[in-house]
């Protein structure tokens, strides 16, 4: 018998992409004849057969949850995987964690080692080349064999599946709110690229309170970071070369290097720049002053999207539900670093 | 066919502890002649055979690589996991985690089901309650079933394996050392229970510093503390009735912790109170004083832990090579909270 084959040994073999190999196989017209042709007669000599997978799941449970993460170094993640062992385990089911580390091809490695028999269904939060390539193939073809699939956070309207996300755009625009409540009128943002969809709708929540309160948008004052590296000199030229009197940052990390930065600049937090940062971790915590900031509740997403996951893992109906996006609504938690 | 039955299945339908069921099965004199008669009778009837998995996992390489980690929020553990992650891709490998959360029962569970034909062998630190029982057995079956197991930062000298550990008991004589060297006398430890190894050899080191510098150890500065919860009320109580010129604390929280709780007395640090803690996390960059710690090089002691174990996976020697244990070598990195 031949060994069996996966997408990964094949684009190994013949030296393309994982994701070339996956839209060959699905007769995409993004790839040349030629690719097409030598992927398949290769697939076709190993037998290469994704539906496999699918049988062998199908008659028989594993009771293991796989999840999918971009990053294991991050506060929200991890405290949605506590989430979801939470409530998996209670209900009897195991959890096992692959990384992505923000990269398309980890993630379809990972996600085609689980399937292959170790796991019953998937919770994902997409990867950053995932999210920026627009390529979710590998999340289609999973579907198609009857995997179920959860999305958290990091999600896509291209996929039809069960949903958890946070209300991001609305909460951005209570945050801005609070911002101009106490006074502040030049207010910035720090953000990721926008193929993020959390920092698009986090953008948008900002735009929409600036309009609604007639402060015109500067663009100057949109700085758009590389995900979650150190950005500290970026950051010092953004600050003394605007005046800025509060800025929203899209995650922790960036907000902590924001107050690091402002206060070594002779700034003080909150009376002269105030800050509030989204993820509620312990950074926020322990810094001086205490971090304002947008508790995103990683726990109950976590819970919510495990118990999406099992029931419609264990749902008997012939006809199946329809899917769902569930959101949840995230607190804005007002500390020393913006004024009150 | 009879389903597969797992050690938890019988554990749950006997009602009797997962440790139960191992040890009646290996005969424990640990466990009453009628309870392990009952086990025996129910393993026998439902044809339970541990020595499955290590047969269908010797016909078949999975190049998946196990790893079980106490906890997931924790900037040690997380590094330790990239090291292994980097080492392991480059080898060809995947890399599936698991999460114990300090639990013993979690950790056996996890680990039956990962080396139910899903990884080729392990990597592991031990759950603060495995370290607390000291009971191995689900460690010495999975030996015994050929599946190689590498154990790093908690481990045990009951079970032969190939192991990686800190310099723990030097490296805290060192920081030790560098208190006094500045002038300090009354050193304080702030420690979590001794059944962690780590935290034995960490306080080894401490009284060894005092020692050959003439100080007497006083008991009443050496304050035990649950694992990593908040424990400002028990730390508020020790430095208000205690005189304390330093601290060392064993992880990066209880650091953070005290340098919290030190300023809210009303102390400086360093120059009233110096502070040392573990772990070169992003908390120790972010606090104001910058913390002073000891870099536990995780990333170093994960690649090495891969390292060990592809080479034992995938050794072709007939007379195996005696086990290793690899020992890193901490750095104590000075920064704003003690006094140069």
């Amino acid at each position: 018998m031949k060994p069996k084959i996966t997408l990964k040994d094949i684009a190994r073999e013949l030296d393309v992409s994982i994701s070339t190999v996956s839209k060959a196989l699905k007769n995409s017209k993004e790839i040349s004849k030629d690719t097409k042709d030598r992927i398949k007669a290769f697939a076709k000599f190993y037998n290469y057969r994704p539906n496999n997978i699918a049988l062998s799941l199908k008659n028989k449970k594993t009771k293991n949850i796989g999840v999918v993460i971009p990053d294991i170094v991050h506060h929200f993640f991890t405290t949605v995987f506590r989430g979801i062992e939470m409530y998996a385990n209670k209900m009897g089911y195991n959890v096992i964690v692959c990384i992505s580390d923000e990269s398309f091809d980890k993630e379809v490695i990972n996600m085609e080692m689980l399937a292959n028999g170790s796991i019953d269904g998937f919770i994902l939060s997409l990867s950053a080349e995932t999210q920026r390539r627009n390529d979710f193939t590998h999340l289609k073809e999973l579907l198609d064999q009857g995997i179920p699939i959860v999305l958290f956070d990091r999600i896509t309207e291209e996929i039809e599946c069960d949903k958890v996300i946070l209300n991001d755009a609305e909460i951005a625009c209570e945050a801005v709110n609070h911002f101009i409540k106490s006074g502040c009128r030049k207010i910035a943002l720090i953000t990721t690229e926008n193929y993020f969809n959390v920092s698009e709708s986090r953008k948008d929540g900002y735009a929409v309170a600036l309009r609604s309160n007639n402060i015109e948008i500067d663009q100057n004052l949109i700085l758009t970071l590389p995900h979650e590296i150190d950005n500290t000199d970026v950051m010092t030229k953004f600050f003394k070369e605007n005046s800025i009197d509060a800025v929203l940052c899209v995650n922790e990390i960036f907000a902590i290097q924001s107050m690091s930065v402002i206060q070594h600049l002779g700034f003080n937090v909150p009376s002269d720049i105030s800050i509030i940062g989204f993820t509620d971790g312990i950074l926020s915590r322990y810094s001086s002053p205490k971090l304002s900031t947008i508790a995103q509740h990683g726990q109950e997403m976590g819970e919510l999207a495990a118990k999406l996951l099992i029931n419609r893992m264990e749902s008997v109906e012939v006809i199946e539900e329809p899917f769902k996006t569930e959101i949840i609504n995230a607190t804005l938690i007002k500390r020393g670093s913006s004024i009150n």
